[in-house]
């Protein structure tokens, strides 16, 4: 049976997060014309998510990961972009997430909400090896873009070596090999260039 | 065995892609503010894909639903994007659109350059149960936009019934049920508003 109410919540839904294309990051877009913002942001992670889908430590359910990234940061449309380097605004992050969460994902049906807020918590907890892969991919893209755009988001908040690091701690935990073989590179060449202060001994990591 | 070759055959293609984000569709985002890029659309409609599910007419491989629609319009980085209204470009959108495929995707190790060639066929041919669905999702999508950004696109090319139906006809064939319960009511209040040209009787659609 056809029920209208719940075919209303879905396209509330469906409409609410058209907002995520407004929420912008701080990575600045390949060509360097302007930063990205969060809906860009997912798409892109979620084909990487299967081009990369050989590099995951472990087994993923490649359905679920894509999942997981092309929703998770609906939250930020209540709650805005922190950005990784912003010591202050992280410590609110988890609690004004979780506010955000509830609200949006339960405009959908009941069912479905419960489906987007385990995808959710599922990430934001980053114990499964859906949630570890998907988050090495959310420190991946943003490090590729922040290359490709010639460092121009690390250089204009002088970043050191042992902050861009510290974020990409989770990468590893992942994809071994892409932390060996695309970010470790990656992050010695801006060293190498200028775009990274080097502070501490990549090797060491 | 680990193939360097491979990873940064792979991780050009992630850095080509980026280049979607600035191809510029004609629909506004929901704001009304800015014009949508493909990168969002494609985003907006892989979340939809599985919120929608149920009303697809056929079953569907929702993974494989979400990847074509994921990956379909790189093309356009290359082809630029087709208004849909636009007779002279789509008559040799198909030849520019292949062409596109051919050197994006072939930026990929051959294995997944053969993954991604078909998907984009599959979903051009519209001729499976997820392309069927994917084609309507790529339908409604557009309408929920232009409805929220109240008619604007639609007003300022004096769009008109007919050609509104025609652009919609792919959305029966993939959820008859988005076509009878969204589609036709909203395309009604946007005659009712003045936003489309009533030239013909919906109700015969």
């Amino acid at each position: 049976m056809f029920d209208k109410e719940r075919l209303a919540q879905q396209m509330d839904f469906c409409r609410e997060i058209d907002k995520e294309k407004e929420v912008f990051r701080q990575s600045f877009v390949c060509s360097g014309s302007r930063r990205e913002n969060d809906a860009e942001h997912a798409w892109h992670m979620a084909i990487m998510a299967f081009v990369l889908q050989e590099y995951a430590n472990e087994e993923v359910d490649i359905l679920r990961t894509i999942q997981m990234l092309l929703i998770h940061d609906i939250v930020e449309i209540d709650a805005g972009d922190t950005y990784a380097y912003d010591v202050e605004a992280m410590k609110t992050q988890a609690e004004r997430e979780q506010k955000a969460a509830d609200r949006i994902y339960h405009l959908l049906p009941e069912d479905q909400a419960e489906f987007m807020l385990e995808l959710f918590r599922e990430f934001e907890a980053g114990e499964t090896p859906e949630a570890r892969y998907a988050k090495a991919l959310d420190n991946i893209q943003p490090i590729m873009l922040n290359d490709a755009s010639e460092g121009k988001d690390w250089k204009e908040k002088g970043i050191r070596l042992s902050q861009a690091i510290e974020r990409q701690s989770k990468t590893k935990k992942g994809s071994a090999v892409l932390w060996e073989e695309f970010s470790k590179p990656l992050i010695q060449r801006n060293i190498d260039r200028g775009c990274i202060v080097g502070d501490v001994d990549l090797e060491e990591f």
